[in-house]
């Protein structure tokens, strides 16, 4: 017997998940998608009473921003949590991306299985493509330089730091990574990069055309922007609180662009799709388990 | 002796030229440029009379738009061809990019020597890098999806669909390259991608995300047009008229962006340094000579 | 009706070729492939005139090495070209691989239809892969630092000299690459390697740890010899007369390695494929023609 | 006052070391390079005595073979371990590459300090390099076909399987990497590879022109043999007890080769800067404690 899923709000990464889950053979519906949005193929849930007769409920990233309602903004009304844990049954799983800590505490409360798919490692690894496509992106659009013979800083060599490393690389940039870590620093020499550790990417700050930060931390702080040059971009990838001193870099009018939730907004197909793999990974450990 | 130079009228490219070649020893004079950009550190010539004095004349590309002034975007006044003319002695030699017939045949007139700079081979060969990035980056943005995987067709192995046809390849999309050269389809299998003859780029056309046109002449006609996936990105990098029949793929809602004249638009300053390089192996030849 | 084609001496590369054309649907026999090598699976001819009843007869490369006798290693006896001209009528048409001057006398006298595909641009554009990387093969064993980080100057930018520097570009090696048109260049540097002018290679020339020649005439003689480091590795794959003093570099100690006809001695299985996709477009041009 | 260090036994490898650290300024002595190999430029310790006088003793990889003697090809007279013991006085710091447990404790009851620093993780990344090179070197060498467009299987996908995907990418192989984790199955993908699961290598193991294997326990064995095209070539460059039951290869008539210790064999040269960054990365730690 096929499974039954119903995908309840979201943008168009979970409509494009609820289409690619379809495809395979699962019994889809969809609800909170009543506005502004292409559904066709795809079937709709009546009401939040008919989308919880799924046996798979998936929630969308962030499942809320509020801790009031689901997120969905293309939904015609709220979609209200109160309602949402009223009416699904302790039965049910829910797969949800980036669960607010408020939110998880009362799916607890009332016995709701969930899994964050926004935390598998799967997903994180691949999310760094379009990341570093789109940080890729705003730089080809606000360079006066081609990247080809560019020097690029890469501060950080977690996923996005190595993807961003590569496709900078391959662009022809001359490519500088910063990390902390011996075996870190080998990595990136052995990429064709130029190591250097995080601790002093003051020197020689002044050189580079375009700075991509992926560390959430400080590490472009007062003495960092002031040695740059103030022709240099600096795109800013990390999730809050940021790593440049934003204040400062106004005050010394230095370009930072701090680009956030990348994989959604430039590439929301792919991202789906990433979704959808990470989905079908989880669902095939609980069967096998 | 170092040798004069004037650059008269243009933008960032021509701004960037002067600031280069006063770099590399030249006196440099600039004029047309008195407002709306930073001309700090460069000199600037009086009247078009002062702007004359020199030994070496650069225009810019084009020329002139008009067949009367001389394109300089950033002049408070317009700058008259015919002063031009009038003023210039038969001794200056005149570097300029893309002259219009109609002003050739009026330097012709003068005995006025001159040299397009805008037709030399390794002008045209390093405008490919600024072109094809600009192509990706505008890719990069209007896709939903990302370049590492998705399936691109490129029409035409010539500067542009090489370099193109690398660094998609070096960003993980499926490329497939169309030329009509024995030689030129074993050039594109030797690359890595997927070779078609030109004429068969009907067959299949409906698996492409994206395609890059670079072929002058009407290669995406209604048979093309038609059976092509909706959702499919064209951007043309071909010069007047384009590859595109345009009312159809309007009348078909297909997504067509006609890209012209990248390399000023989207990375002025290396597009300035090419220049610089090649007004540098004119002199070069010159002086040999 | 099917065509029929005979392979008629030649190696592995004849073999391949032979055994790929009988899965396309040609009928197929070869002559002269007595010994030493396996042919299961393909009709062998009984003697030269059976082999020369095929439509189409296919000669190696090259086609005969001392004007007598046609090239054929694995044949037990030879194969008089007196028996194959004697035998041969002049319906027949006869595809081979670098025909000698005095052979091809003898063809055009007795009205032999013949088409030397060693001469074609897709199998030299395509022969480049196969050489290049028997290249870089030899420079993997012969020298004692690894390809990444090494400096490698690549003479000549012709076939096999672009192919070259893209793959020591991927390999992680420093790239110069020498040519002279300024055209050739750009192309270089937009490849991402360094670019210099081959009349000033000497210049430098002892920070190589190894040097790619592919230029058929006298580069590096005594002063480039003389210049170079003791270390450094020469690899010399330019046909004949090569492009190295070869005696002055034995009186100063230099390491050079004078490799020919790479493809099929290091990749004589894709050497084979390489001569039948350009049998193939042979026939298919003769057919619509 | 300039650190006095002694390079005791070893190779090619230990001799690059010594005349690497010279050059940086440390007060080097070589022991143990008596014959056959050119020490020019290098100061020779005149006994063992003399060697140990240094404060740091740099022993070879590995440090012995036979837990009696140094490991010391290039020495005319053996170096005996005993000898050592007796004279090193207590103070000193000993740095070895691959200690024997029973050399290992006879260190520790002399109360000796040494470090191991083939343990440490930047040589071990930076090893990859030369390790998968000359995999590739093997490779070119062996397979009767281009790597461009060969079907190759890398198995793991540590540090030798990711920088050997790299440069088969890059070389233009159509490669598939075995894993484990989600995790790794999403880098794979990411740097533009197939992903399979290592356990299931098996499935259409048939169609690879050629499989290196990274992993050191039993992955390619009775089952995936007898899978396999008998064209295939095999490279293990796994260490004991390799990853092919090679028993069942030979009597299936597999091509295995086993690759061991590539670095020091194919680049030492390299392979002794890599340990040179190492010993300085461990000494420039004990100096900040």
């Amino acid at each position: 017997m096929k499974k039954t899923i119903s995908v309840i709000g979201g943008d168009l990464r979970a409509l494009t998940l609820a289409g690619l889950l379809a495809e395979d053979g699962y019994s889809v519906r969809i609800f909170g998608f009543d506005k502004d949005i292409d559904t066709a193929g795809l079937t709709k849930a009546k009401n939040m009473h008919d989308a919880l007769m799924a046996e798979v409920i998936i929630l969308p990233i962030p499942a809320s921003s509020d801790n009031v309602t689901i997120n969905a903004p293309y939904a015609k009304e709220q979609l209200l949590l109160d309602d949402f844990l009223a009416m699904i049954g302790a039965t049910k799983l829910v797969l949800a991306g980036h669960i607010p800590p408020a939110v998880a505490v009362r799916f607890d409360r009332e016995g709701i299985a969930y899994i964050d798919y926004y935390n598998r490692e799967e997903l994180m690894v691949k999310n760094a493509v379009p990341t570093a496509e789109g940080a890729i992106g705003i730089a080809l659009s606000e360079m006066p330089v081609t990247l080809s013979g560019a020097e690029a800083l890469v501060i950080g060599y977690g996923r996005i730091g190595k993807i961003l490393t590569k496709l900078l690389t391959a662009l022809g940039a001359k490519v500088t990574v910063s990390a902390r870590r011996w075996g870190d620093l080998a990595w990136i020499e052995g990429s064709g990069a130029r190591a250097v550790n995080t601790a002093k990417i003051a020197d020689g700050i002044e050189l580079y055309d375009v700075i991509f930060n992926t560390v959430p931390s400080l590490v472009l702080g007062e003495n960092e922007l002031a040695a740059m040059n103030k022709n240099t971009l600096i795109i800013d990838l990390a999730s809050v609180p940021g790593g440049v001193d934003l204040e400062t870099a106004k005050s010394l009018k230095r370009r930072v662009i701090w680009a956030l939730s990348l994989p959604g907004k430039t590439a929301p197909i792919s991202a789906g799709r990433i979704i959808k793999d990470t989905v079908k990974n989880i669902l095939s450990e609980l069967e096998v388990g």
